[in-house]
């Protein structure tokens, strides 16, 4: 039993609000609005190491709840947050607060609610964010909308949070520069949250990209009950991954996670539409492939035409 | 630094919403209404017992979350639970989310989105539900309305919970029936749901006593600039209670915690609309004190006017 299959199995029922259970937002109404909603939990030594600077945590686990908003297309309102420590440390609550709030007045997202609590003997410090976002009434992007003749797109570049990774558990050694490049992209991930907003009216779905493009891109595939096929050499990598073996580039970006990156799927017709959005939003985009009718399915090919990282698959908790 | 004081120093920025930190609810404003939201957080071996029965702990997880949703007079909406496991036990997923869709469904609160984790290794299972309510722009409680001349008000009994945990730790050992009534209160804790609602237009002050009476209403004085007077005869207890020994009473009912009782004020003379109120909820209330101007504080006297229970103090995670 997988994250996913647990959460159907257990905790998917039908819902009276605009969407429930299983996208990156849920979304209720709210006057002639509506509310998109996304709760994050991370953990010390499962999502961030115990020793973190604690300014890029507080970054980092308001990130991954703006990235889930971007993902709806919400604009950032408001947020809660749950912490568990191990003690009352003043100088690392300060640089929490300091990492948490920068970010925060970013994108203009107010702390409003939280708890606060103490960790029980050797229980590892504990975050939970729900972050609350305004999106006009029927804008918001879903996993569902793509549709055959779609073309399927991400933003910037995937895979380097995963080299970042890849340098911490001493499979590979990066140059300086790269390194950096690597570890600030693991540590301190950028929302896209402008882009997901100028995608509204655009993008016939999307979400974003934690978990490793090919699991994730699964999740629109069944959602909308299309194939998704992904060209390979399409998909866009740094300058640092791209010097990396073959295999750990395909590693790494199609089954890393980490990346906090919009996949999204828009009509071919919209093509122009997307990259002046992209401008808009000061990211780039890169069309990395196309949305097929047939059964749900994510298809990897590389430039002949072969089906390539059949092996890889998307992070889960419970493997 | 207390719990209070570090999110008071760390935590706490004006907000241009209705409400931001330092109540029972968040409230931001979502066309002609408001909407109230909560977050809480529950750790094994800190707010429960590793091997607790699961369908009590769904219930409870959500119970805690629907008592300050009660506090505010919000009418539960939906929720997001996030979930954080040593491993996806399909016997203990099925209790617990038995427990918790129950009273989900008694309150009409659906489940729409959250987040499903592992614990690293030894990590104590972890719970964190944010709950979304309801409620008419202008009508909701705070703790910030209490005024001179006011009654206080607490509704059921305090202290129960509290006596459940001191059979548990050994402490006394209570006959077969008031260890379940009292279990029954810390395991399954009723939120007042129904008085909250009932008290919009009638309650200036209102929170639920989740960390012990004497803490929780100095919040009120505090918010409220005002003196809680509380007649220590009036606190109503239990049967079970009422049969301990005079201190173990007064720990238990002003200390105890754990009670998700509404602690409520509400000007003198709407008396008989707060029991025509309580009566409407089908929740007993009992007036246990006034308000009266000066700087904050809390104080208790027994019926001779002489102060008690002035070694008590709230509950308190970093103490």
């Amino acid at each position: 039993m997988n994250e996913f299959e647990l959460i159907a199995r257990f905790f998917t029922r039908p819902t009276r609000e605009v969407q429930g259970v299983g996208d990156d937002c849920a979304l209720i109404a709210a006057g002639d609005r509506q509310i998109a909603i996304t709760s994050d939990m991370l953990l010390a030594g499962r999502h961030f190491f115990p020793d973190v600077d604690p300014a890029a945590l507080g970054h980092k686990a308001l990130a991954v709840n703006l990235s889930d908003l971007a993902a709806a297309g919400a604009s950032p309102r408001c947020f809660l947050l749950a912490l568990a420590l191990p003690s009352a440390d003043a100088q690392w609550l300060g640089a929490f607060r300091d990492g948490l709030f920068r970010l925060a007045d970013e994108h203009g997202c107010e702390l409003i609610g939280g708890d606060t609590t103490r960790t029980p003997a050797q229980g590892p410090l504990t975050l939970c964010i729900t972050a609350l976002g305004d999106v006009p009434a029927g804008q918001a992007h879903t996993r569902a909308g793509a549709r055959p003749g779609d073309e399927l797109w991400v933003s910037g570049t995937l895979g380097d949070a995963a080299l970042a990774l890849a340098q911490a558990g001493g499979e590979v050694r990066l140059e300086e520069t790269a390194l950096r490049q690597c570890r600030a992209r693991l540590e301190r991930p950028t929302p896209r949250v402008a882009l997901g907003i100028a995608l509204r009216g655009i993008a016939s779905a999307c979400m974003d990209v934690s978990d490793g493009l090919i699991g994730d891109a699964a999740h629109i595939a069944s959602r909308s009950g299309v194939v998704l096929q992904i060209d390979w050499d399409a998909v866009p990598r740094s300058a640092a991954l791209s010097l990396q073996p073959a295999e750990r580039q395909m590693r790494c970006a199609l089954a890393g996670g980490d990346d906090y990156e919009l996949l999204f799927a828009a009509p071919a017709s919209r093509h122009a539409d997307v990259l002046a959005a992209a401008q808009v939003a000061g990211v780039t985009v890169t069309a990395i492939g196309r949305v097929l009718a047939g059964a749900p399915a994510v298809h990897v090919m590389d430039g002949s035409g072969a089906r390539v990282g059949e092996h890889l698959r998307a992070f889960d908790h419970f493997a």
